[in-house]
């Protein structure tokens, strides 16, 4: 199940906003369009949004290619700040921004038709990778994971959040690959449903045992012993193990402790914000009201009501049980074991 | 704001399932579509469909008054069972219709006019206690709110779940109208949306400053210290002190508890079950997972995905700082300190 892809000249895109009713894919080639699909959240998940970002500067410089070097050059930077601004959580984006951007400044010395097809192939390679890493992520998680476990997931940080086959995901599917005969509690993660529109469609469509729960019903599932671990994605993670995910992470990652639930992390070290000390310092997204006063179109609140949407929340370290990785899983201590990822 | 009230001969009732964006009131005279009536939610709310219960049968009474007496008798048992079965949770039910029950048992002698009669008076004396209670309890639990204090309510407790004024919002109006400066969070308490389409409602039209979130993102305000104490009403009141409420009552509890926040019950004593020993026992009613599916009709939810829904969980007596009832304010230890309240 791939929610992006690079096909007969386009960027492909599932429109996750539209499932999971409708299976609507659309068809890109402007890096404008890029850029407000993953403002509208057609794409999402942070690996998603990285791999897309990536071929938004590719679909940039399809643009600009025929200009003069300088013009190329300038306009390469409005397209990757114009993909910079769109959402300020996750991470990958600006890792994979930054890394298309080091593909032009270190071809400085080649033609914009030259830097073009490379930035063709680092986008591809960017996507490929991402797919690699989560099948790796997955074998590594899935051996935390026992025979016949449920697992609580929250948000999607399945196959639709990254190029294929998921990072919290990732883990369930390798686990279920392994015969592992287990199943997955999936919060419905409001305001943007992510859990019961794209979690439990995935999981379903893959055949995985599935029970949707609304947010509020986790931890009466965990008081009741239905819940063996938490498996969850990640937006950033600070080098103190900190991690910023879907707003409701925070209050899982309590319940879990109260429980004495494991609550695993599953993302690619690309994930990881190693100049950002603490969580504290991570930028929350706050998105537009509608998003909890209206569902599909249909008004569920009062007019005039004040609200609040923080689109994230940080998890504090203290609450990680263990940080599954391309490059393995990591413990605590964090603050240690994640700047030795930086080097391995 | 009264969701249900006697005028003209017929029960009306404010249809809570259209609200916030419909105020439909709907008028009943047989006690079949009042029970239909409490097993839709169209009333809803423990005191409130305690008081509904009681008007149903005074409805049967004036179906059957005109009968023979032992028909009169066998009838009234019928709409008694046909109440008692409309939700299994919440206490006030059955303790309404006990009530009824007895006096129909008590006056057995006179003639089923006369009872009926009698039937009237009672229901709408359980009507009149009902407000005099909430009043009664909200000036003692206001003096437990502090000046400027943050409130987070979890589902709706409020003048929509009584008679009129509230049980937890009967607390939160009762600081207001002290001058107290307070504020109020309202969960928006999926599936039913009890807390957006209610309590934002009634707390915003009587200018009670409330900010509406989503279930999960009450452990991150309580994080970032925006909150100041948990005020929640109740379905059921075990002896122990533990309290059927609202599903994702007990998540706030441990969210509370995590942080250090008290969490407080609101609820009149004929909430409290003083023959059940613990909340191990009480039943938790499963409701149609078409609430989790669709929301005013949308689909959110994939075709064929296993889900629960469970109305209520329950809160161990651990997790309560104290309990707010029209006799005063009862601390631990509970299993002394409730068994009291039946004396007093």
């Amino acid at each position: 199940m791939k929610p992006i892809y690079y096909e007969d000249g386009a960027l492909k895109m599932l429109d996750q906003t539209l499932l999971p009713t409708q299976e609507v894919i659309h068809s890109y080639t402007d890096y404008r369009e890029i850029a407000q699909a993953i403002v509208a959240m057609i794409v999402r998940g942070a690996p998603a949004i990285g791999v897309t970002a990536a071929y938004g500067v590719y679909f940039g410089a399809e643009e600009f290619k025929n200009q003069p070097a300088e013009t190329f050059f300038k306009s390469m930077d409005t397209v990757c700040e114009t993909l910079r601004a769109t959402r300020p959580t996750a991470v990958n984006l600006f890792w994979a921004v930054d890394r298309m951007a080091g593909v032009i400044r270190a071809n400085a010395d080649k033609n914009p038709i030259q830097i073009t097809a490379l930035l063709k192939q680092e986008a591809d390679a960017i996507c490929a990778e991402d797919i690699e890493m989560c099948r790796t992520m997955g074998a590594y998680g899935a051996a935390l994971i026992h025979k016949k476990d449920t697992i609580l997931t929250h948000c999607n940080a399945g196959a639709l959040a990254t190029a294929d086959y998921g990072t919290a995901l990732g883990v369930v599917r390798a686990a279920w690959e392994a015969g592992k005969e287990i199943s997955v509690y999936a919060d419905e993660t409001r305001p943007f449903l992510q859990g019961a529109r794209l979690t439990a469609y995935e999981l379903h469509k893959d055949g995985i045992p599935v029970t949707l729960i609304t947010d509020n019903m986790a931890g009466w599932m965990m008081k009741q012993g239905k819940i063996d671990c938490v498996v969850v994605g990640a937006d950033r993670i600070a080098r103190n193990g900190d991690v910023a995910n879907k707003i409701g992470t925070y209050s899982v990652s309590i319940l879990a402790k109260a429980h004495g639930i494991p609550f695993y992390v599953a993302a690619p070290t690309s994930t990881i914000d190693f100049d950002m000390w603490s969580g504290d310092d991570i930028v929350i997204e706050e998105r537009d009201c509608r998003e909890i006063s209206h569902i599909k179109g249909q008004q569920i609140a009062p007019d005039g009501v004040a609200m609040e949407n923080p689109a994230f929340d940080v998890t504090p370290h203290q609450n990680v049980t263990a940080i599954i990785t391309e490059k393995g899983v990591v413990y605590p201590p964090y603050d240690i074991n994640i700047p030795a990822l930086q080097e391995s």
